[in-house]
């Protein structure tokens, strides 16, 4: 019978950024206990995911298995991390352990689904630990863009591994704990055995700057503003938040919170102690009567989301909030990439109204919370893993990450999700290929990606629907002539005539020609009408449409 | 009665980067002699526009006065400045007016929808001048990412305009003629009234770089492969093809050309003998016996299009060949806003067969084809104009580029689409705002923009389609209870039960209680299933679908 091992399993978050969930096991195969690292979200897009709220990923094999699970530990609360926590946790059934700010936007995901606050227990930070089965788990502290991210230091079965997290080395990063050196050289003494790690940033080249590098700009640019300025960054960034509303009561203004997210995460970081000293913040109806030059907006919506204050306010009032000419308003973000066309709507908006924006494409607002390349370098030498698992990343910063570990002469393994690895050898070996997946929240009903639901949508998105009805008597023949509806398509085809007149007389000479055998088969029916519908279709309107064809019998 | 104005109406391409077309006017209000210059397209997205194949600028106000209409003048070949001729030259029936490179590929154009080559006119170069009523025109050679780009020097009613066209200030442009700064200033000499100049790169704030400064850095790259390399560009921009093949020439590789953009344009450089000395170019199916080391690829799909060379290898096999692990993939190109999402797949399919990916992120391999700041800058030294008229460009480049040139003293008026601007005072004066638009090609018909298409397309792909339909016989009964089809939906909601078996027992009941007044109403039967299908799916699925209801009448 085979000894035990130590297993690695990415379930999502490797080969994609976002809705991260890592598996670690330990056991004799097949019988491992587990913990899972992290439970995030996927924002979906128009192209692929069309009407899709969420996407999370598919954590099936995870949960046929949840007798073995022990514990969940989450990293920090960005959304790609824990966010689809309380959508599944029912269905996994262990604890959650975070420390105390992850912890309180965890609460607050649990309490929206009306589960009570003690499925989520605060950790200290390290040297504390967490015991789960056979695991201990430390939560010890890194530099991130949102306070109290942690990297896990993983003790299990006499080794140690560490789980960067998402991760900066930033040593003045204004709101939470500064990486400490020295403390992760002492954690890593004994020795360490993989390093999984964030690679986010592999193909930045140059190392990363400090979150206090922007506070001078920022408060340079809000001091020679004249009209109301107003800032947008990830709600989250408590610390950018905290320079913009410094940089804003330097110039004598006086701060807005607007969205509904950014009261949150400021609540949260008051609430839990990571945020001390934050400006005064005044209500909007108070702000309404007060001059323009005297205030300082912080809002949501810098990847120009639709429904959040930026774009309310690129669009006209919010909040009884207006801007207008000679205003300045500063994205102190990055835009995603797939977000560039809501952030430009925006832009434009605001130029209409006579707004000036300023982003970072001088470099000068913002800065990225991700290791670069020379930090990823840095983190190897500190922490000496006897091998590197790259993680949270496309598969091109996964490779890259594995080539540049492998050219330093370490050993890495490209594991995408699905990829079990065994981690107890002297290098990474694959176990097994796990089947994953994503799986959608469709309005409130989670489905698979390929139920072929959202495919659905998005043919009719790019071919419109057709709907043909025919009424057959109880002789099996046609009662009239077919009727067809058209959803998404042009009135008027080539021909200068109806389309649905042209499909429904395509469709009454094929009814007429139709014998009794066909009459009398709903599946022929269908397919020949379906046909008929798409080819009339294509020869006036030049695209075969979605057809559903109704066939009543009145027998 | 007034006398004669000199007037400038976009109707397309100020305000949006995409769909050119601008008109000028000479006459007595309302009776102008018109000029059009350029009529291009703009490409449509999943976002907004899905399924459109191509989108156009609503050209009613020209069409409506094309006995008005003297000549079409296209500046250069790129599509969002002549991707549209063909498409309107039978409804604006105006001679077209280019140089040979552009006129070649207008030629081609108006060849596919069976127009004869004698609507499109070759012209020469400056000093050579057209004659269209009171214009006189002239093609003023400047240089941009394709060959023959052409300013326009417009004389009418005693001034001179000139149209800057899109451009760059570059003395080395490796194909076509180099920036003239002195003939330019000939040109300007007997005063120019307004500069209707490109606005595109405004915010950029470094000077333009030549097109030669990327020769050596991708020679460097090429000669550093060891495998296939394989690079992408627009087929259009010739200098960089040909930069791109010389690469390859002198790493001894042979080159292939694949795409069918990039073949057509590599065939009119050389036909209109804009491109002189391109290396030898063989077919594919000699290259696929050759060793991988001696082959650099050019292929089509620098924006990431699905149907382009460079995703059909991402994909697998394009023309017989096939990329392999240690193979090199160059992007020698920008990604246009929005096109991300294509982009970064590419990539990652290319990471996923091993590939190495090398793109512009260092600023290495690509040169923009637009003027920057201080080149818009120098450009108004040179020219002088009485007033800048800024085009080709969102509202956040005009209003920038109106800012830039009010704070150097001269005269500006921010113009977007619609907007007639009088050029003959000493300022740009509004004469009328003219409503503009777009309209979709959609298959093979025009479609307005605002018909409602498109956003029935769109409802379907963010909330799924529901089909009902019920027939009632002659007696206004319900024959049998209405019947549900769903498309985009998910099949089981909250009750986990069947959706359209949930539909179908709401509306059994509706229908159930309806009286016979509404049993005889179409509309209120209509309307009133509606609503309960739309209920009914919130209240199982938490969205609101599009439904269409079929009342059928056996009466």
């Amino acid at each position: 019978m085979s000894s035990e091992r130590i297993i690695y399993l990415p379930l999502g978050g490797a080969g994609e950024i976002g809705m991260n969930a890592y598996v670690y096991g330990y056991g004799k195969p097949g019988r491992e206990r587990l913990i899972l690292v992290d439970l995030g979200v996927t924002f979906p897009d128009m192209d692929g995911t069309p009407g899709v709220d969420l996407i999370f990923p598919d954590m099936t094999w995870l949960i046929e298995r949840r007798d073995r699970l022990e514990a969940i530990f989450v990293t920090h609360a960005h959304e790609d991390h824990v966010g689809a926590v309380h959508h599944f946790w029912e269905r996994l059934g262990a604890p959650v352990h975070a420390r105390a700010f992850t912890a309180n936007i965890a609460r607050r995901k649990m309490d929206e689904v009306g589960l009570p606050e003690t499925t989520v227990q605060v950790a200290s930070a390290w040297p504390e630990t967490v015991t789960a089965g056979p695991f201990t788990v430390g939560f010890l502290p890194i530099s991130h863009s949102i306070p109290e991210s942690s990297a896990l230091v993983i003790d299990v079965g006499g080794e140690r591994l560490i789980h960067s997290g998402d991760f900066k080395l930033d040593e003045t990063p204004i709101v939470g704990e500064p990486f400490d050196a020295a403390l992760w050289a002492e954690v890593a003494k004994p020795g360490v055995k993989a390093l999984i790690c964030d690679s986010t940033n592999v193909f930045s080249l140059h190392a990363g700057r400090s979150e206090v590098t922007v506070g001078p700009e920022i408060e340079k640019l809000v001091a020679g503003a004249s009209g109301l300025v107003c800032a947008t960054t990830f709600a989250s960034n408590v610390a950018r938040v905290k320079t913009l509303a410094e940089a804003g009561k330097r110039a004598g203004r006086s701060i807005v919170l607007l969205g509904r997210a950014m009261r949150r995460m400021i609540e949260a970081s008051i609430e839990t102690g990571v945020l001390k000293d934050f400006p005064k913040v005044i209500p909007p109806e108070e702000a309404s009567g007060m001059p323009r030059e005297s205030l300082m907006l912080l809002v949501t919506g810098s990847q120009g989301e639709r429904r959040a204050a930026s774009a309310q306010l690129a669009r006209g009032k919010y909040n009884g909030l207006e801007l207008q000419e000679g205003d300045l308003f500063l994205f102190s973000s990055k835009t995603i990439p797939g977000n560039e066309r809501g952030v430009i709507r925006i832009m434009n908006q605001m130029s209409e109204k006579g707004v000036d924006v300023v982003d970072d494409s001088t470099g000068h607002y913002h800065v990225s919370g991700h290791a670069n390349r020379p930090d990823l370098e840095r983190m190897q030498d500190i922490v000496q893993p006897q091998m590197v698992i790259p993680m949270h990343g496309e598969h091109r910063h996964l490779r890259e990450h594995v080539k540049l570990t492998r050219a330093r002469g370490r050993a890495a393994a490209l594991a995408v999700n699905g990829t079990m690895l065994d981690l107890g050898g002297n290098r990474p070996e694959v176990a097994e290929f796990i089947e994953t997946g994503r799986v959608y929240l469709d309005g409130q009903v989670q489905v698979g990606a390929m139920d072929g639901i959202v495919r659905d949508r998005i043919r009719m998105a790019l071919n419109g629907h057709v709907i043909v009805t025919v009424i057959l008597d109880e002789d099996d023949e046609p009662l009239g002539n077919p009727w067809c509806e058209v959803m998404g398509l042009p009135e008027i085809g080539k021909s200068q005539a109806p389309l649905v007149d042209v499909l429904e007389e395509d469709l009454s000479q094929y009814l007429g020609r139709a014998g009794a055998k066909t009459l009398t088969d709903d599946d022929k029916l269908d397919e020949d009408m379906r046909r008929i519908a798409r080819n009339s279709t294509m020869g006036e309107i030049g695209k075969k449409p979605e057809v559903t064809v109704v066939i009543s019998r009145l027998s």
